[in-house]
Protein backbone atom coordinates (compact mmCIF):
# COMPACT_ATOMS: atom_id res chain seq x y z
CA UNK A 1 0.00 0.00 0.00
CA UNK A 2 0.82 3.47 -0.70
CA UNK A 3 1.23 6.41 1.79
CA UNK A 4 -0.76 8.30 -0.53
CA UNK A 5 -3.03 8.60 -2.78
CA UNK A 6 -4.84 10.46 -5.86
CA UNK A 7 -8.24 11.92 -5.25
CA UNK A 8 -10.61 14.14 -7.23
CA UNK A 9 -10.26 17.22 -5.37
CA UNK A 10 -12.34 20.53 -6.58
CA UNK A 11 -10.50 23.40 -5.49
CA UNK A 12 -12.22 26.85 -4.77
CA UNK A 13 -11.01 30.38 -4.48
CA UNK A 14 -12.43 34.09 -5.09
CA UNK A 15 -15.80 32.33 -7.28
CA UNK A 16 -13.34 30.00 -9.05
CA UNK A 17 -14.14 26.21 -9.13
CA UNK A 18 -11.18 24.25 -10.67
CA UNK A 19 -12.23 20.23 -10.76
CA UNK A 20 -8.60 18.21 -10.64
CA UNK A 21 -6.41 15.71 -8.47
CA UNK A 22 -4.80 16.05 -4.74
CA UNK A 23 -2.58 13.90 -3.33
CA UNK A 24 -4.38 12.78 0.22
CA UNK A 25 -2.01 11.05 3.06
CA UNK A 26 -3.56 7.19 3.53
CA UNK A 27 -5.26 6.46 6.49
CA UNK A 28 -5.93 2.39 7.07
CA UNK A 29 -6.20 0.09 10.32
CA UNK A 30 -3.30 -1.57 11.39
CA UNK A 31 -3.86 -4.48 13.86
CA UNK A 32 -1.11 -5.29 15.74
CA UNK A 33 -0.80 -9.16 17.10
CA UNK A 34 0.95 -10.75 19.39
CA UNK A 35 2.04 -14.37 19.07
CA UNK A 36 4.12 -15.61 22.45
CA UNK A 37 4.82 -19.20 23.30
CA UNK A 38 2.87 -19.91 26.52
CA UNK A 39 3.22 -23.20 27.95
CA UNK A 40 3.17 -25.48 25.40
CA UNK A 41 2.34 -23.78 22.47
CA UNK A 42 2.16 -20.38 20.92
CA UNK A 43 -1.18 -18.00 21.96
CA UNK A 44 -2.15 -15.42 19.75
CA UNK A 45 -3.19 -12.19 21.05
CA UNK A 46 -4.49 -8.99 19.46
CA UNK A 47 -2.78 -5.78 20.99
CA UNK A 48 -4.01 -2.91 19.16
CA UNK A 49 -5.66 -1.26 16.10
CA UNK A 50 -4.46 1.69 15.14
CA UNK A 51 -4.98 3.98 12.35
CA UNK A 52 -2.01 4.77 10.55
CA UNK A 53 -0.22 5.62 6.94
CA UNK A 54 0.75 2.53 5.77
CA UNK A 55 4.39 2.34 4.87
CA UNK A 56 7.36 0.95 8.22
CA UNK A 57 4.31 -1.41 9.30
CA UNK A 58 7.35 -4.07 10.63
CA UNK A 59 9.04 -0.75 12.68
CA UNK A 60 5.65 0.42 13.64
CA UNK A 61 4.77 -3.49 15.22
CA UNK A 62 8.38 -3.39 16.63
CA UNK A 63 8.25 0.36 18.15
CA UNK A 64 4.90 -0.53 19.71
CA UNK A 65 5.23 -3.66 21.48
CA UNK A 66 8.95 -2.18 22.47
CA UNK A 67 7.77 1.60 23.33
CA UNK A 68 4.42 -0.72 25.56
CA UNK A 69 6.94 -1.93 27.63
CA UNK A 70 6.15 -5.67 26.18
CA UNK A 71 9.57 -6.79 25.37
CA UNK A 72 12.80 -5.48 25.95
CA UNK A 73 15.43 -6.48 23.31
CA UNK A 74 14.90 -7.02 19.81
CA UNK A 75 16.21 -10.62 20.40
CA UNK A 76 12.75 -11.41 21.87
CA UNK A 77 11.79 -11.15 18.59
CA UNK A 78 11.69 -14.20 16.34
CA UNK A 79 9.48 -12.53 13.13
CA UNK A 80 7.21 -10.15 12.01
CA UNK A 81 4.76 -10.43 9.09
CA UNK A 82 1.54 -9.52 7.84
CA UNK A 83 -0.98 -12.36 8.39
CA UNK A 84 -2.85 -11.88 5.69
CA UNK A 85 -0.92 -11.45 2.91
CA UNK A 86 -3.01 -13.60 0.32
CA UNK A 87 -6.07 -11.76 0.60
CA UNK A 88 -7.50 -9.32 -1.55
CA UNK A 89 -8.93 -6.81 0.53
CA UNK A 90 -7.09 -5.10 3.77
CA UNK A 91 -4.04 -7.47 2.92
CA UNK A 92 -1.69 -5.65 4.58
CA UNK A 93 -3.77 -4.23 7.72
CA UNK A 94 -3.04 -7.19 9.62
CA UNK A 95 0.14 -8.10 10.93
CA UNK A 96 1.62 -10.22 13.76
CA UNK A 97 4.58 -10.39 15.96
CA UNK A 98 5.86 -13.90 16.66
CA UNK A 99 7.93 -14.06 19.66
CA UNK A 100 11.08 -16.36 19.97
CA UNK A 101 10.53 -19.29 22.80
CA UNK A 102 12.34 -17.83 25.49
CA UNK A 103 11.24 -14.73 25.28
CA UNK A 104 8.66 -13.43 28.01
CA UNK A 105 6.29 -10.38 27.33
CA UNK A 106 5.64 -8.25 30.14
CA UNK A 107 1.72 -8.87 29.55
CA UNK A 108 0.57 -7.45 32.49
CA UNK A 109 -1.08 -4.19 31.32
CA UNK A 110 -2.79 -6.03 28.10
CA UNK A 111 -5.01 -8.61 29.65
CA UNK A 112 -7.66 -6.30 30.80
CA UNK A 113 -11.07 -5.79 29.43
CA UNK A 114 -11.31 -2.11 28.30
CA UNK A 115 -12.31 -0.23 25.20
CA UNK A 116 -11.44 2.53 22.84
CA UNK A 117 -10.64 6.03 23.70
CA UNK A 118 -9.67 9.01 21.61
CA UNK A 119 -6.39 10.57 20.79
CA UNK A 120 -3.84 9.03 22.92
CA UNK A 121 -1.72 6.26 23.38
CA UNK A 122 -2.72 5.32 26.88
CA UNK A 123 -6.06 4.23 26.05
CA UNK A 124 -7.29 0.94 26.72
CA UNK A 125 -4.90 0.78 30.29
CA UNK A 126 -6.20 -0.60 32.50
CA UNK A 127 -5.94 2.61 35.46
CA UNK A 128 -4.67 6.06 35.88
CA UNK A 129 -1.73 4.30 37.44
CA UNK A 130 -0.71 1.90 34.71
CA UNK A 131 -0.35 4.73 32.24
CA UNK A 132 3.38 5.27 32.93
CA UNK A 133 5.18 2.22 31.17
CA UNK A 134 8.63 1.67 32.73
CA UNK A 135 12.09 2.92 31.25
CA UNK A 136 14.50 0.33 30.78
CA UNK A 137 17.04 3.32 30.88
CA UNK A 138 17.88 5.51 33.45
CA UNK A 139 18.20 8.14 30.78
CA UNK A 140 18.32 11.08 33.80
CA UNK A 141 21.77 9.77 34.44
CA UNK A 142 23.89 11.03 31.74
CA UNK A 143 24.42 14.43 31.71
CA UNK A 144 27.71 14.92 29.45
CA UNK A 145 25.22 14.99 26.08
CA UNK A 146 25.00 18.77 25.66
CA UNK A 147 24.20 21.02 22.37
CA UNK A 148 24.35 24.49 21.05
CA UNK A 149 21.44 26.43 20.90
CA UNK A 150 22.07 27.08 17.12
CA UNK A 151 22.38 23.59 16.51
CA UNK A 152 18.45 23.63 17.48
CA UNK A 153 17.74 26.35 15.86
CA UNK A 154 18.71 24.49 12.50
CA UNK A 155 16.56 21.83 13.19
CA UNK A 156 13.35 22.82 11.98
CA UNK A 157 14.65 23.82 8.38
CA UNK A 158 16.15 20.24 8.23
CA UNK A 159 13.00 18.51 9.08
CA UNK A 160 11.09 20.34 6.70
CA UNK A 161 13.63 19.36 3.65
CA UNK A 162 12.92 16.19 4.16
CA UNK A 163 9.15 15.25 5.32
CA UNK A 164 8.34 14.35 1.82
CA UNK A 165 4.95 12.90 2.42
CA UNK A 166 4.07 16.10 4.02
CA UNK A 167 5.24 18.13 1.38
CA UNK A 168 3.25 15.95 -0.93
CA UNK A 169 0.23 16.60 1.24
CA UNK A 170 0.34 18.79 4.06
CA UNK A 171 -1.05 16.35 5.86
CA UNK A 172 1.23 14.65 8.18
CA UNK A 173 2.98 14.39 11.41
CA UNK A 174 7.11 13.79 11.64
CA UNK A 175 9.44 13.38 13.79
CA UNK A 176 13.28 12.65 13.14
CA UNK A 177 16.21 11.80 15.21
CA UNK A 178 19.67 13.90 15.03
CA UNK A 179 22.70 12.95 15.93
CA UNK A 180 25.47 15.77 17.83
CA UNK A 181 26.13 17.73 14.60
CA UNK A 182 22.65 18.49 13.73
CA UNK A 183 22.89 15.68 11.03
CA UNK A 184 19.25 14.11 10.69
CA UNK A 185 19.69 10.25 10.59
CA UNK A 186 16.01 8.94 10.30
CA UNK A 187 12.92 10.53 9.85
CA UNK A 188 9.20 8.82 9.67
CA UNK A 189 5.59 10.45 9.24
CA UNK A 190 2.11 9.07 9.66
CA UNK A 191 -1.41 10.73 10.11
CA UNK A 192 -0.87 9.91 13.67
CA UNK A 193 2.21 11.40 16.09
CA UNK A 194 2.60 8.54 18.35
CA UNK A 195 2.55 5.65 15.02
CA UNK A 196 5.45 8.37 13.47
CA UNK A 197 7.38 7.69 16.68
CA UNK A 198 7.12 3.75 16.93
CA UNK A 199 8.61 3.72 13.40
CA UNK A 200 11.27 5.70 14.23
CA UNK A 201 12.20 4.00 17.76
CA UNK A 202 10.95 0.67 15.83
CA UNK A 203 13.53 0.96 13.31
CA UNK A 204 16.16 1.72 15.80
CA UNK A 205 15.49 -0.92 17.73
CA UNK A 206 15.28 -3.58 15.08
CA UNK A 207 19.07 -2.49 14.54
CA UNK A 208 20.01 -2.81 18.03
CA UNK A 209 20.41 1.00 18.61
CA UNK A 210 18.51 1.24 21.84
CA UNK A 211 19.21 3.29 23.94
CA UNK A 212 19.49 6.36 21.52
CA UNK A 213 21.39 8.08 23.80
CA UNK A 214 23.37 11.37 22.19
CA UNK A 215 20.48 11.89 20.11
CA UNK A 216 17.64 14.69 19.47
CA UNK A 217 14.39 13.78 18.58
CA UNK A 218 12.29 16.57 17.22
CA UNK A 219 9.04 16.27 17.01
CA UNK A 220 6.59 18.28 14.20
CA UNK A 221 3.52 19.41 16.28
CA UNK A 222 3.24 18.91 20.23
CA UNK A 223 4.84 16.96 22.96
CA UNK A 224 2.52 15.48 24.44
CA UNK A 225 3.04 13.00 27.45
CA UNK A 226 3.02 9.76 25.89
CA UNK A 227 5.29 10.75 23.36
CA UNK A 228 7.61 12.31 25.98
CA UNK A 229 6.93 8.65 27.07
CA UNK A 230 7.91 6.81 24.44
CA UNK A 231 11.49 8.93 24.23
CA UNK A 232 12.30 7.93 27.70
CA UNK A 233 11.92 4.02 26.97
CA UNK A 234 13.65 4.82 23.90
CA UNK A 235 16.54 6.44 25.85
CA UNK A 236 16.09 9.44 23.88
CA UNK A 237 17.85 12.50 26.52
CA UNK A 238 16.95 15.58 24.17
CA UNK A 239 13.43 16.36 22.93
CA UNK A 240 12.60 19.20 20.99
CA UNK A 241 8.91 20.20 19.95
CA UNK A 242 7.82 22.66 17.01
CA UNK A 243 4.50 23.39 18.80
CA UNK A 244 3.80 23.67 22.32
CA UNK A 245 4.33 21.32 25.17
CA UNK A 246 1.57 19.88 27.70
CA UNK A 247 1.55 20.17 31.13
CA UNK A 248 1.85 16.03 31.94
CA UNK A 249 4.68 15.85 29.43
CA UNK A 250 6.89 18.80 31.03
CA UNK A 251 6.48 16.86 34.49
CA UNK A 252 7.45 13.53 32.87
CA UNK A 253 10.27 15.27 31.04
CA UNK A 254 11.58 16.26 34.51
CA UNK A 255 10.70 13.18 36.09
CA UNK A 256 13.33 11.49 33.61
CA UNK A 257 15.77 14.23 33.62
CA UNK A 258 14.53 14.35 29.28
CA UNK A 259 15.97 17.96 28.00
CA UNK A 260 12.37 19.14 26.81
CA UNK A 261 12.42 22.16 24.34
CA UNK A 262 8.98 23.97 23.14
CA UNK A 263 7.98 26.58 20.37
CA UNK A 264 11.53 25.83 18.31
CA UNK A 265 10.72 27.91 15.52
CA UNK A 266 11.95 31.30 14.18
CA UNK A 267 15.13 31.02 15.98
CA UNK A 268 14.18 30.95 19.31
CA UNK A 269 12.48 28.09 21.48
CA UNK A 270 11.54 27.66 25.66
CA UNK A 271 13.55 25.13 28.00
CA UNK A 272 11.04 23.51 29.90
CA UNK A 273 13.11 20.75 31.79
CA UNK A 274 16.95 19.72 31.62
CA UNK A 275 18.13 23.28 30.52
CA UNK A 276 21.86 21.91 31.30
CA UNK A 277 21.91 20.25 28.26
CA UNK A 278 21.73 23.17 25.84
CA UNK A 279 24.47 25.32 25.09
CA UNK A 280 23.22 29.32 25.03
CA UNK A 281 26.21 30.83 23.57
CA UNK A 282 28.86 28.77 21.06
CA UNK A 283 31.42 27.25 22.67
CA UNK A 284 29.95 27.96 26.51
CA UNK A 285 31.08 25.37 28.62
CA UNK A 286 33.31 23.40 26.22
CA UNK A 287 33.21 20.22 29.28
CA UNK B 1 -8.95 21.43 37.97
CA UNK B 2 -7.79 24.18 35.58
CA UNK B 3 -6.86 24.02 31.47
CA UNK B 4 -4.10 25.94 31.72
CA UNK B 5 -1.25 26.01 34.14
CA UNK B 6 1.54 28.22 34.95
CA UNK B 7 5.09 26.60 34.97
CA UNK B 8 9.18 27.93 34.80
CA UNK B 9 9.93 28.30 31.51
CA UNK B 10 13.40 29.82 29.88
CA UNK B 11 13.44 31.26 27.00
CA UNK B 12 16.26 31.34 24.16
CA UNK B 13 16.59 34.16 21.46
CA UNK B 14 20.05 35.17 20.22
CA UNK B 15 21.96 34.20 22.79
CA UNK B 16 19.42 35.91 25.57
CA UNK B 17 17.98 33.77 28.31
CA UNK B 18 14.91 34.74 30.19
CA UNK B 19 13.88 32.55 33.03
CA UNK B 20 10.09 33.60 33.30
CA UNK B 21 6.77 31.54 33.72
CA UNK B 22 4.87 30.14 30.52
CA UNK B 23 0.94 29.28 30.66
CA UNK B 24 1.05 25.50 29.39
CA UNK B 25 -2.13 23.45 28.30
CA UNK B 26 -2.80 20.82 31.43
CA UNK B 27 -3.09 16.84 30.22
CA UNK B 28 -4.69 14.66 32.50
CA UNK B 29 -5.57 10.69 32.07
CA UNK B 30 -9.50 10.89 32.44
CA UNK B 31 -10.71 7.22 33.50
CA UNK B 32 -14.68 6.97 32.06
CA UNK B 33 -16.83 4.68 33.77
CA UNK B 34 -20.17 2.90 32.70
CA UNK B 35 -22.85 2.06 35.10
CA UNK B 36 -25.75 0.11 33.52
CA UNK B 37 -28.01 -2.43 34.88
CA UNK B 38 -27.73 -5.89 33.97
CA UNK B 39 -30.18 -8.79 35.49
CA UNK B 40 -30.75 -7.48 38.75
CA UNK B 41 -27.87 -4.88 40.01
CA UNK B 42 -25.99 -2.19 38.48
CA UNK B 43 -22.32 -3.16 37.07
CA UNK B 44 -19.63 -0.75 36.47
CA UNK B 45 -17.26 -1.26 33.80
CA UNK B 46 -14.38 0.90 33.03
CA UNK B 47 -14.74 1.97 29.20
CA UNK B 48 -11.26 3.87 28.68
CA UNK B 49 -8.55 6.66 29.67
CA UNK B 50 -7.74 9.57 27.90
CA UNK B 51 -5.89 11.88 28.15
CA UNK B 52 -7.64 15.05 28.01
CA UNK B 53 -7.61 18.91 28.97
CA UNK B 54 -9.36 18.76 32.23
CA UNK B 55 -13.03 20.89 32.01
CA UNK B 56 -16.48 20.12 30.42
CA UNK B 57 -15.56 16.19 31.50
CA UNK B 58 -19.21 15.50 31.67
CA UNK B 59 -19.53 16.66 27.89
CA UNK B 60 -16.55 14.81 27.29
CA UNK B 61 -18.06 11.35 28.96
CA UNK B 62 -21.06 11.86 27.50
CA UNK B 63 -19.91 12.08 23.78
CA UNK B 64 -17.66 9.85 24.10
CA UNK B 65 -20.41 7.32 25.10
CA UNK B 66 -22.50 8.73 22.05
CA UNK B 67 -20.46 8.73 19.78
CA UNK B 68 -19.23 5.27 20.47
CA UNK B 69 -22.77 4.39 19.45
CA UNK B 70 -23.04 2.59 23.25
CA UNK B 71 -26.38 4.83 23.81
CA UNK B 72 -28.33 6.95 21.39
CA UNK B 73 -30.48 9.27 23.95
CA UNK B 74 -30.14 11.53 26.34
CA UNK B 75 -32.69 9.62 28.45
CA UNK B 76 -30.47 6.59 28.72
CA UNK B 77 -28.36 8.22 31.31
CA UNK B 78 -29.26 8.26 34.69
CA UNK B 79 -26.48 10.62 36.37
CA UNK B 80 -22.76 11.68 35.29
CA UNK B 81 -20.28 12.41 38.02
CA UNK B 82 -17.07 12.52 39.19
CA UNK B 83 -16.31 9.01 41.38
CA UNK B 84 -13.32 9.97 43.92
CA UNK B 85 -14.50 13.41 44.55
CA UNK B 86 -13.33 13.28 48.08
CA UNK B 87 -10.02 11.92 47.03
CA UNK B 88 -7.74 14.76 47.47
CA UNK B 89 -5.22 13.46 44.36
CA UNK B 90 -6.62 12.67 41.02
CA UNK B 91 -10.03 13.66 42.10
CA UNK B 92 -11.42 14.63 38.93
CA UNK B 93 -10.09 11.79 36.71
CA UNK B 94 -12.36 9.40 37.07
CA UNK B 95 -16.01 9.72 36.03
CA UNK B 96 -18.72 7.47 36.11
CA UNK B 97 -21.89 7.51 33.66
CA UNK B 98 -24.69 5.92 35.26
CA UNK B 99 -27.08 4.70 33.02
CA UNK B 100 -31.21 4.42 33.88
CA UNK B 101 -32.17 1.11 34.88
CA UNK B 102 -34.32 1.01 31.64
CA UNK B 103 -31.34 1.71 29.23
CA UNK B 104 -29.71 -1.10 27.17
CA UNK B 105 -26.56 -0.23 26.30
CA UNK B 106 -24.91 -1.57 23.14
CA UNK B 107 -21.62 -3.04 24.43
CA UNK B 108 -20.45 -5.24 22.07
CA UNK B 109 -17.35 -3.13 20.95
CA UNK B 110 -16.28 -3.03 24.31
CA UNK B 111 -16.49 -6.66 25.94
CA UNK B 112 -13.05 -7.41 23.81
CA UNK B 113 -10.00 -8.05 25.34
CA UNK B 114 -7.96 -5.43 23.76
CA UNK B 115 -4.73 -3.14 24.59
CA UNK B 116 -3.94 0.40 24.09
CA UNK B 117 -2.97 2.18 20.92
CA UNK B 118 -1.58 5.42 19.16
CA UNK B 119 -3.20 8.75 18.08
CA UNK B 120 -6.95 7.21 17.51
CA UNK B 121 -9.92 6.79 18.87
CA UNK B 122 -11.03 3.44 17.19
CA UNK B 123 -7.72 1.82 19.53
CA UNK B 124 -9.24 -1.28 21.39
CA UNK B 125 -11.53 -2.00 19.19
CA UNK B 126 -11.85 -5.89 18.15
CA UNK B 127 -11.47 -5.99 14.98
CA UNK B 128 -10.57 -4.00 11.72
CA UNK B 129 -14.24 -4.31 10.84
CA UNK B 130 -15.59 -3.06 13.80
CA UNK B 131 -14.27 0.35 13.38
CA UNK B 132 -17.38 1.86 11.99
CA UNK B 133 -19.39 3.05 14.83
CA UNK B 134 -22.86 2.82 12.88
CA UNK B 135 -24.89 6.76 12.69
CA UNK B 136 -28.08 6.57 13.85
CA UNK B 137 -29.22 9.50 11.33
CA UNK B 138 -29.27 9.29 7.31
CA UNK B 139 -27.17 12.15 7.13
CA UNK B 140 -26.87 11.47 3.07
CA UNK B 141 -30.75 12.21 2.60
CA UNK B 142 -30.84 15.55 3.17
CA UNK B 143 -29.60 17.96 0.69
CA UNK B 144 -31.11 21.20 1.20
CA UNK B 145 -28.94 22.53 3.69
CA UNK B 146 -26.56 25.22 1.75
CA UNK B 147 -24.04 27.75 2.28
CA UNK B 148 -21.88 30.30 0.71
CA UNK B 149 -18.37 29.94 0.13
CA UNK B 150 -17.79 33.36 1.48
CA UNK B 151 -19.10 32.32 5.19
CA UNK B 152 -16.93 29.14 4.83
CA UNK B 153 -14.17 31.47 4.39
CA UNK B 154 -15.60 33.55 6.90
CA UNK B 155 -14.69 30.73 9.57
CA UNK B 156 -11.21 30.43 10.55
CA UNK B 157 -10.99 33.35 11.45
CA UNK B 158 -13.94 32.94 13.56
CA UNK B 159 -12.66 30.16 15.40
CA UNK B 160 -9.32 31.78 16.23
CA UNK B 161 -11.15 35.02 17.95
CA UNK B 162 -12.91 32.54 20.18
CA UNK B 163 -10.09 30.03 20.90
CA UNK B 164 -9.09 31.14 24.50
CA UNK B 165 -7.10 28.51 25.51
CA UNK B 166 -4.98 28.12 22.63
CA UNK B 167 -4.48 32.08 22.40
CA UNK B 168 -2.93 31.22 25.58
CA UNK B 169 -0.76 28.68 25.04
CA UNK B 170 -0.76 27.86 21.54
CA UNK B 171 -0.94 24.55 22.43
CA UNK B 172 -4.69 23.09 21.64
CA UNK B 173 -7.29 21.59 19.05
CA UNK B 174 -9.94 22.99 18.99
CA UNK B 175 -13.69 22.53 17.11
CA UNK B 176 -16.36 24.47 16.95
CA UNK B 177 -19.59 24.40 15.54
CA UNK B 178 -21.53 27.60 13.52
CA UNK B 179 -25.10 27.96 12.49
CA UNK B 180 -25.63 28.95 8.51
CA UNK B 181 -25.51 31.77 9.11
CA UNK B 182 -21.49 31.92 10.38
CA UNK B 183 -22.60 32.41 13.81
CA UNK B 184 -20.41 30.20 16.74
CA UNK B 185 -22.47 28.28 18.72
CA UNK B 186 -20.36 26.01 20.85
CA UNK B 187 -16.27 25.93 20.43
CA UNK B 188 -14.75 23.25 22.88
CA UNK B 189 -10.44 22.78 22.98
CA UNK B 190 -8.71 20.02 24.25
CA UNK B 191 -4.89 18.46 23.65
CA UNK B 192 -6.56 15.80 21.61
CA UNK B 193 -8.72 16.80 19.01
CA UNK B 194 -11.24 13.90 19.58
CA UNK B 195 -11.99 14.71 23.13
CA UNK B 196 -12.37 18.43 21.45
CA UNK B 197 -15.06 16.78 19.19
CA UNK B 198 -16.57 14.22 21.88
CA UNK B 199 -17.14 17.38 24.28
CA UNK B 200 -18.74 19.81 21.60
CA UNK B 201 -20.96 16.35 20.57
CA UNK B 202 -21.60 15.61 24.25
CA UNK B 203 -22.95 19.09 25.27
CA UNK B 204 -25.14 19.13 22.11
CA UNK B 205 -26.05 15.56 22.92
CA UNK B 206 -26.45 16.80 27.01
CA UNK B 207 -29.30 19.47 25.18
CA UNK B 208 -31.60 16.71 23.37
CA UNK B 209 -29.90 18.76 20.01
CA UNK B 210 -28.96 15.94 18.05
CA UNK B 211 -29.01 15.19 15.13
CA UNK B 212 -26.80 18.32 14.36
CA UNK B 213 -28.35 19.48 10.96
CA UNK B 214 -28.19 22.88 8.91
CA UNK B 215 -24.81 22.99 11.21
CA UNK B 216 -21.18 23.34 9.97
CA UNK B 217 -18.45 21.78 11.80
CA UNK B 218 -15.13 23.28 11.60
CA UNK B 219 -12.19 21.64 12.61
CA UNK B 220 -9.02 23.82 14.11
CA UNK B 221 -6.02 20.93 11.99
CA UNK B 222 -6.61 17.78 10.28
CA UNK B 223 -9.78 15.73 9.22
CA UNK B 224 -9.29 12.08 10.58
CA UNK B 225 -11.83 8.81 9.75
CA UNK B 226 -12.31 8.70 13.58
CA UNK B 227 -13.22 12.72 13.46
CA UNK B 228 -15.90 12.01 10.74
CA UNK B 229 -17.23 9.40 11.98
CA UNK B 230 -18.28 10.73 15.19
CA UNK B 231 -19.42 14.13 12.87
CA UNK B 232 -21.81 11.36 11.34
CA UNK B 233 -23.03 10.04 14.52
CA UNK B 234 -24.33 13.41 15.50
CA UNK B 235 -25.88 13.89 12.23
CA UNK B 236 -23.33 16.90 10.98
CA UNK B 237 -23.70 17.42 6.93
CA UNK B 238 -21.04 19.84 7.05
CA UNK B 239 -17.32 19.41 7.71
CA UNK B 240 -14.53 22.02 7.22
CA UNK B 241 -11.09 21.38 8.45
CA UNK B 242 -8.37 23.94 8.29
CA UNK B 243 -5.61 21.00 7.92
CA UNK B 244 -5.86 17.88 5.48
CA UNK B 245 -8.15 15.42 4.92
CA UNK B 246 -7.20 11.31 5.55
CA UNK B 247 -7.94 9.35 3.02
CA UNK B 248 -10.18 7.36 4.78
CA UNK B 249 -11.90 10.80 6.22
CA UNK B 250 -12.66 11.22 2.38
CA UNK B 251 -13.86 7.55 2.04
CA UNK B 252 -16.12 8.02 5.24
CA UNK B 253 -17.58 11.22 4.60
CA UNK B 254 -18.23 10.00 0.76
CA UNK B 255 -20.11 7.21 1.81
CA UNK B 256 -22.18 8.66 4.68
CA UNK B 257 -22.99 11.68 2.16
CA UNK B 258 -21.37 14.50 4.28
CA UNK B 259 -19.75 17.27 2.40
CA UNK B 260 -15.97 17.64 3.77
CA UNK B 261 -13.72 20.56 3.27
CA UNK B 262 -9.95 20.89 3.80
CA UNK B 263 -7.48 23.18 3.60
CA UNK B 264 -9.87 25.88 4.27
CA UNK B 265 -7.45 28.77 4.95
CA UNK B 266 -6.46 32.34 2.95
CA UNK B 267 -9.79 32.63 1.01
CA UNK B 268 -9.29 29.51 -0.20
CA UNK B 269 -10.57 25.57 0.31
CA UNK B 270 -10.61 22.17 -1.60
CA UNK B 271 -14.17 20.21 -1.87
CA UNK B 272 -13.66 16.50 -0.95
CA UNK B 273 -16.98 15.49 -1.08
CA UNK B 274 -20.67 16.46 -0.85
CA UNK B 275 -20.35 20.18 -3.18
CA UNK B 276 -23.61 19.95 -3.76
CA UNK B 277 -24.51 21.88 -0.58
CA UNK B 278 -21.92 24.53 -1.07
CA UNK B 279 -22.56 27.48 -3.50
CA UNK B 280 -19.74 28.96 -5.11
CA UNK B 281 -20.91 31.91 -6.28
CA UNK B 282 -23.33 34.29 -4.12
CA UNK B 283 -27.15 34.00 -4.77
CA UNK B 284 -26.62 30.99 -7.16
CA UNK B 285 -28.85 28.38 -6.78
CA UNK B 286 -31.65 30.17 -4.06
CA UNK B 287 -33.57 27.03 -3.80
Amino acid sequence: MNSTIQLPVIRIKNFSRIESDDLIPVEEPLEIRLAHFAGDSYKVQNLAVTMRTPGNDVELAAGFIFTEGIIKSYSDIEKIEYVFADCSENRQNVIQVTLAEHAQPNLSNTERNFYTTSSCGVCGKASINAIRTVSSFNVGFSNHHKIDADLLNSLPEKLLQHQKIFADTGGLHACALFDEDGEISILREDVGRHNALDKLIGASFCENKIPLRNSILLLSGRASFELIQKAAMAGIEIVAAIGAPSSLAVSLATEFGISLVGFLRNNRFNIYSGDHRIKIKPNEDSY
